[in-house]
């Protein structure tokens, strides 16, 4: 979270301006509460140039819950099959989770090359009738992200997973059918999904899903059919402020973004006897940059003594191993000049 | 939410104590998130004496997915019927939802009376072999509670939705198979229902329910099967340090209630002829008191008066009409002790 959002949140903590109490003791009916939900909703269509044709829901359950609901709503007590590109780990609990719902095929899996590159459109075959093609635009344990969208044929709605790069560059939402994310990344705090969905998908569900997994019901109901998670939201809207009047819109935030991942590709690739990147680079993220040692020994060391530099976090994760340096939105550039300062001297001193 | 406990979430925005950062700022992995939600886990299990048979688990969706929840775990591929008790409008939503997973009997329906009260063990009959019985102990629209549990027979799991007046008294969980809560009305912010499941009744979900839906998923996990609402977590685990150290636990707490709902009931009886009470003397709800006016007229006067003393949302429901005073724990008794003086003022000078 960026601090001036942190500074905000604390200083109407008690009182909400024009309220008369705190954010936490107002009823989601309250006329203050749906105008900063209207409001958190106006920056996110902004930023990313949505039109009527898309709703913009705030839900709980994260993306895991999305796992379900989207094959729930939308292959469920059909034939149709959904189709799924699988670059990493999410895109894999996504296909577990949909195999429950119905039909599931994965038309790419990056599994044998361990996870270190997305499809080009050639790599796949999209059927005209999918129910949808799905996929995840950034893997954080892998840090490989799609620079480009895949390609579905026209009538297959495409559906992304963005929960991890969500907000960190422009896009053109026209293209999906469906584009959802967590906020914890990018976005906001813990407890609320974004979901941007194309108003002809939502009746799709049928009336004996589980209530809560019914997009009908939070779109008719303008994201209260049950009570939201009303202080995520007012953070998540301070947050898209922020990317709007501060940072200056979603180019501006990309840019940054690239600048950051930049400075440590930068520093594992003039020290490629020393670093081994794992993602292709064709393929790198901007958000999670990952990068192993030449032993466990230094990678130990690494982490220990990054962390007396404040560097924080950066080990991998276990099924990639080594170093995952992450550079969401909310990390300064000093942050990352830091970092990569540090990875040229560690290399220099243990290379 | 107590002001005390807002001062501290104003305090520990910037940087959580020992953390070196905000709450919001750090994994849910991170240790220190882990000690929160232990140590909210701990004051919950200490104010309501749970021993380890019960699981304690935080989950997102609200009680509105705990409606789909329950039954999808518990009945639904067999051949076992659910019985409800409905006295209001929260068990109705909940039976809803359960007639699409399953055998859903409704025992008891207040309807007739316009649900105001509920029922003695003799009016209604649980079966021997009841998948679960289910009732809601407060129903906040009709301001109508259960003072005592329901009978069930020995086999037959209780399960409560105690939304509303979780935290707000003592009770025997060793009654209960399951008791949940969304925790925006005692408890927290909006964002997090806590769901207290006795562990025998955690395996009974089938590998094909949508994994956020089985309960199995996050009790193997202790809640962080996927990201849980760590603000929301923290906030609540704050609310129940406060009822441990500055109330003094669930029996001071469930005085003051008593106490501060007294004092507006009272008002009401002192002025039979002005105000009308909606529940019945022995279901009074210590939460929610639900009155009416002579007349459409003067409650749209007490309403706009009430709001002048800074007394805010009176209204009731449309459904039960009248008015709705809720005395939750985090509200004061000087505020029930204004709002009484209020109505007594009102009632002499326009009945």
């Amino acid at each position: 979270m960026p601090l001036s959002v942190l500074q905000q949140l604390q200083d109407e903590m008690l009182c909400l301006p024009g309220a008369g109490c705190s954010l936490m003791e107002m009823s989601h009916r309250d006329q203050a509460f749906i105008d900063i939900l209207h409001d958190a909703e106006n920056s996110i269509r902004s930023l990313l140039n949505i039109n009527d044709d898309y709703a913009v829901l705030f839900l709980q359950g994260g993306a895991t819950l999305q796992f379900s609901m989207i094959p729930a709503n939308l292959i469920r007590g059909t034939d149709k099959v959904a189709q799924y590109l699988v670059t990493g780990a999410w895109g894999k609990k996504a296909v577990g989770e949909a195999k429950k719902e119905g039909n599931v095929e994965v038309i790419y899996d990056a599994k044998e090359s361990n996870y270190n590159h997305v499809p080009k459109a050639a790599d796949y075959q999209v059927r005209d009738d999918a129910g949808y093609l799905y996929y995840c635009s950034n893997e954080t344990i892998q840090g490989v992200q799609f620079q480009e969208e895949p390609e579905s044929p026209a009538g297959v709605p495409l559906i992304c997973d963005a929960s991890s790069d969500f907000l960190s560059r422009p896009l053109d939402i026209r293209k999906y059918g469906m584009l959802y994310a967590c906020a914890q990344k990018n976005a906001g705090p813990a407890g609320v999904t974004v979901v941007i969905v194309r108003r002809d998908l939502i009746d799709a569900g049928q009336p004996d899903l589980p209530g809560y997994l019914n997009y009908k019901n939070h779109a008719e109901a303008d994201s209260e059919w049950n009570t939201p998670p009303t202080f995520a939201i007012y953070a998540l809207g301070k947050v898209a402020r922020w990317l709007v009047d501060d940072i200056g819109g979603l180019d501006a935030m990309a840019k940054l973004n690239q600048e950051k991942s930049q400075l440590l590709y930068d520093v594992v690739d003039a020290h490629g006897d020393f670093y081994q990147g794992h993602a292709v680079d064709c393929c790198r993220s901007k958000m999670n940059v990952t990068f192993n040692l030449p032993s466990d020994e230094l990678l130990k060391k690494f982490v220990s003594e990054a962390s007396a530099h404040n560097l924080a976090s950066l080990k991998g994760h276990r099924s990639v191993g080594g170093i995952r340096a992450s550079v969401y939105n909310a990390m300064p550039l000093e942050g990352a000049q830091t970092l990569a300062k540090f990875m040229t001297d560690f290399a220099k001193k243990n290379g």
